[in-house]
């Protein structure tokens, strides 16, 4: 049975953090996780451990200027966005924009591990910043 | 295969917001999702929406004084707490405090849905609020 009839379920959960914070760190060293995946996108490097089942905890590291340094920068370090996956991202972003749902992409992109993602604007869902996830 | 050797996946990730607020309705209603359970905590109702897996989605609304509305005061509406699955909180506990884990709770308490959990002090984790949550 799917969770929803949009969704597939959480893909992963992220926190921002700078150069110098130990946050995602601790996380994982005090949890027992592994770092699968490490992928450095210029600005930001992004780390993911396996959270069991298909869930993901992520750790966004602001390197540079770009899109986490700024969002750390409004909001602070933290909670940064939750990630659902979806069989079809432009699927998904066809039947909630019909809802009014905004999207931060004009239309899906290349996300990290081989996906195809999509940002919806966080004033959507009530100030969370939300993504979706299709995994090939 | 387990997630690591001491938590067995993720149980929850929370979100706070006040009476008023419709976040956790925006989102449980935009994504499809089902608010499976409801619990009125006296100073707080929990809903729990479940994400697929063992994962659930979790909703606070403080309707009262209490730990949510003072959180809300202290940290603003959003992101709660992040929640972990585990065999037996006793045990869990007390390995972390081994490794200098300082928790909010000095032993395991009854959670929602005849959960048994246990709150870690946010400043052993760099800031996030995590809990352990041992079923039946």
């Amino acid at each position: 049975m799917d969770t929803s009839p949009l969704i597939l379920g959480l893909h992963h959960v992220a926190f921002a953090e700078g150069a110098d914070a130990t946050r995602f760190g601790l996380l994982t060293d005090l949890l027992g996780l592994t770092v699968a995946h490490v992928e450095d996108a210029g600005d930001f490097v992004e780390r993911m451990a396996p959270l069991g089942g298909r869930c993901w905890l992520q750790g966004l590291q602001a390197t540079g200027d770009g899109v986490v340094s700024r969002s750390i920068e409004q909001r602070g370090e933290g909670f940064h966005h939750l990630a659902f996956a979806v069989r079809d991202v432009a699927e998904t972003m066809a039947r909630l924009s019909e809802r009014g749902v905004r999207f931060v992409d004009a239309e899906p992109r290349a996300g990290g591990m081989g996906t195809l993602i999509a940002f919806a604007h966080p004033a959507s869902f009530g100030g969370v910043l939300v993504e979706f996830v299709q995994e090939d």
